[in-house]
């Protein structure tokens, strides 16, 4: 059943120890709907400006993505971003950003998307987020992921959207922020107490953390033996988890954690190269087998 | 069968968001000794000053620890740490460290101990190490564990020693350090080039990796939901991993990956409470359902 996402998407230029390379394509939808596209349908809701090459999403062709929803907006500048990873390849530092268009309002859920069951609200403020699920008819499974300005600065609309999602995808540094905890499993813990049904913690490189009321479960990195480029790993976990999880008919513990190692396979062809390319190169039973060889070398 | 371990025995101050502690047992030796106590019957070699207040060994009565390995230095002052984990949960900030007596020779081999056929050697001089080996008669499994000073210092007599042991253990700054490779897996696989059969990469926290010429195995650390005192964490892992493993026929990939999670699991008791006390008040079985818990919630 095909699956809604709305996220930034952007122009990036990337520095990593294996070279600069400049104009792009990013953004959290970007990376999320190519993740999620090995799955299932993917509904994609985004804002570009009037700058945007038009052959930015040309990425999407013969792939099961649905861009009917990305607005171009004249007189406005797609977001850029500029990040390095030449110092510490598991977390990026910025070295320039222009919100642009990101800064203005959201894209509006096109009449034709209100019908869809599973939703990823890609990070934006909180109450944009929430305004986007209730345009919504009757979703079955709603995660949210957010950031560290909306955990300073907007605690109560943040709460809110907390409290009306199933599942909420946020990272170390965030979920420690928001909960003032510092052991990870205590502060997921206590986001379980907001509302939501599931949390997942991405922890980068280390791998993932869920908690829910009956469990907890660590999944750890796949490890790869050589990253290019770490940007929208975490975007691509989201999406390849969210992905699974729109072709189960439940969301149990056990569901929950075979879409975790999805996303934590599909981030792992993300990082073998920069951009898009890395999932460009890769085929649906590539990614099958990978999970099966990662199931394989977990167990002991 | 019987494992040999030498390392160091020592007296710490310790200071966690839990409290400050002071005059506790410590060193690599007595976390490794009761961690693998459980599985195995342990012989230890090391040395304290003449100051080691007579009861300090008290803590192995009751328990298959031979302790006639342990010499007591006339002259000498007891190795002393103190350790605060108040800025970071997963590395202590030293705050002073006497070596006192570990600075001077180390323990010798005693003659009765000499036909042990699994062996630990924590971290001291690598030439040392490779001595106390050879005075070994004809040991099944060797593993020896490192730190940044001989990488740094003596490079040329640890890499003899990595050169002849079957395993090696150390730290991921170590193991960056040691090949200059910032990738886990591709520096633990550089090591393996060197002559071990298997290279354990501990990531604190993050849990530990494990690389063989045939396999990568990735370990999360156990969800540990209250972490008192994180001191010993990392020797309790070594502890436990060698334990079980002296009491195995082989050391497949599939025995050193159960090893691991036994590691795991006792490190998990470790850091419960300050010093040994966590240790103290585990029983075996529970370690054995706690070993059964991480196992199936670690499953996909």
């Amino acid at each position: 059943m095909s699956l809604l996402v709305t996220g930034s998407i952007g122009i990036d230029t990337v520095h990593t120890p294996f070279g600069k390379r400049e104009s792009l394509l990013g953004g959290s939808a970007i990376y999320f709907s190519y993740a999620a596209s090995f799955f299932t349908p993917v509904r994609l809701v985004g804002v570009v400006g009037e700058d945007c090459p038009e052959t930015l999403l040309k990425i999407f062709e013969g792939r099961d993505v649905d861009t009917s929803g990305v607005e171009r907006r004249k007189g406005s500048k797609t977001f850029r971003w500029h990040g390095s990873y030449l110092q510490n390849m598991n977390e990026a530092v910025t070295v320039q950003v222009d919100l642009n268009v990101l800064a203005e309002a959201t894209a509006p859920i096109p009449p034709q998307f209100r019908d869809s069951k599973h939703v990823f609200l890609a990070n934006t403020h909180p109450r944009l987020q929430r305004e986007m699920m209730q345009s919504l008819h009757s979703p079955r499974l709603v995660v949210a992921d957010t950031m560290n300005l909306w955990i300073e600065n907007e605690r109560e609309e943040l709460l809110k959207l907390i409290g009306s999602v199933h599942g909420l995808v946020l990272n170390d540094g965030e979920v420690r922020l928001l909960t003032q905890k510092q052991n990870l499993v205590a502060a997921a813990k206590e986001v379980l107490k907001l509302g939501p049904r599931f949390v997942v913690v991405k922890k980068g490189e280390h791998g993932s953390l869920m908690v829910t009321e009956s469990d907890v479960f660590v999944l750890p990195a796949y490890p790869a033996e050589k990253v290019v480029d770490p940007t929208g790993a975490g975007d691509s976990f989201a999406g390849g988890m969210m992905g699974y999880l729109s072709t189960q008919g439940s969301f149990t513990s056990s569901t929950l954690k075979r879409a975790m190692a999805f996303g934590t396979v599909v981030a792992s062809f993300t990082i073998a190269d920069f951009s898009l390319d890395g999932l460009k190169a890769t085929a649906r039973h590539q990614i099958d087998h990978r999970w099966d060889e990662f199931k394989r070398a977990m167990a002991f």
